[in-house]
């Protein structure tokens, strides 16, 4: 094994990397038909399998105000999920709760805006909840299981460690954290950044 | 004494005030006559003994974007300083270094625009590093000296430990830690929000 393999080896069995969600969409089949009068195209996969960012984007507009050409993620979901910092939920003039991806009920709505028509959901604005995708077989190495939570420490320029980070293990994921972009400028995240998991 | 003095006293001896600095400008005295026509006026006063919330306000623009409307702190001060977040900094177009207050050589610039004329500082922009005002007394009582590095826990809704926190003591001031918006929404920090000193 080239020594650049064993130090890869060696630095994904200690750590892990983090990645920064910027806000972004989800849509069912018939949302991406109203907005966009197509389904979504992808454009470049995600660090998740199988999950990618649309060539579509669209307008996210609230009673404050609203953010143009937000990026859409595809595939297709069975409802749709708008996930925004709790920065840019000042702008909006919403206030998203610290979500799990999929936990919605009771969140706030938003008016959607693509190119050939508009929606507005009744829920489905959150801040995502931080969390880390792990595979199985990370999750055994770390020690760790679904839905446990655990601290992680960040190897960044503003050093932090998040508490109350949820482990999330399939065998459809990579391993990766995912901060929003308030936690990633909280600890001045940049591209590559590692973690530790604190148990 | 009173059930309520004695549970604030206990409270004080074990945690500390979080507060949430936004975006804001410090101007020196010829730069507020240029800006304004005047002296800054004060509107109200801030945690820090003698530090104030000027009724002036200004533009602060930067090669990708400006942000209206921006608090002025008084008193003036010998060197103009911007403290943005790093989100703010995206918006602008300038990546601010993470320094203390005052720290400011070989920071970027920018164009800070008045009712009364505009003026381009060639540095001064900084992401302010977190920090905590404390006075001798509270230091002592904490066991932190100035220019200590400690860890702070917050108990907010989304618990952190703030690595690398810069102790900083002086009669002049109150204690209170200072965290700029992308740590509080990290955070999830709300007004009266606690935080442990963690050695």
């Amino acid at each position: 094994m080239e020594l650049e393999k064993i130090t890869e080896k060696v630095i994904k069995g200690i750590f892990v990397e983090l990645e920064a969600s910027g806000r972004h969409v989800h849509v069912n089949k018939e949302q991406a038909q109203i907005l966009f009068g197509h389904d979504l195209t992808p454009s470049r996969p995600l660090s998740q399998p199988g999950q990618f960012l649309a060539q579509e984007r669209l307008t996210v507009k609230g009673p404050k105000g609203e953010f143009q050409n937000v990026a859409v993620l595809g595939p297709a979901r069975g409802k749709a999920q708008v996930e925004i910092s709790l920065t840019d939920g000042k702008t909006l003039g919403i206030r998203p709760p610290v979500r799990l991806s999929g936990d919605v009920k009771g969140t706030p709505g938003a008016q959607l805006i693509g190119p050939k028509g508009s929606i507005t959901i009744e829920e489905g604005v959150i801040a995502a909840k931080r969390h880390i995708h792990m595979t199985p077989i990370d999750a055994k190495h770390f020690g760790v299981e679904d839905k446990q939570v655990i601290k992680l420490q960040t190897f960044t320029e503003r050093p932090v460690i998040f508490e109350d980070l949820v482990v999330r293990v399939s065998p459809e994921f990579t391993t990766f954290v995912h901060l929003d972009y308030d936690e990633a400028n909280a600890c001045g995240f940049q591209k590559g950044d590692l973690g530790r998991i604190l148990l």
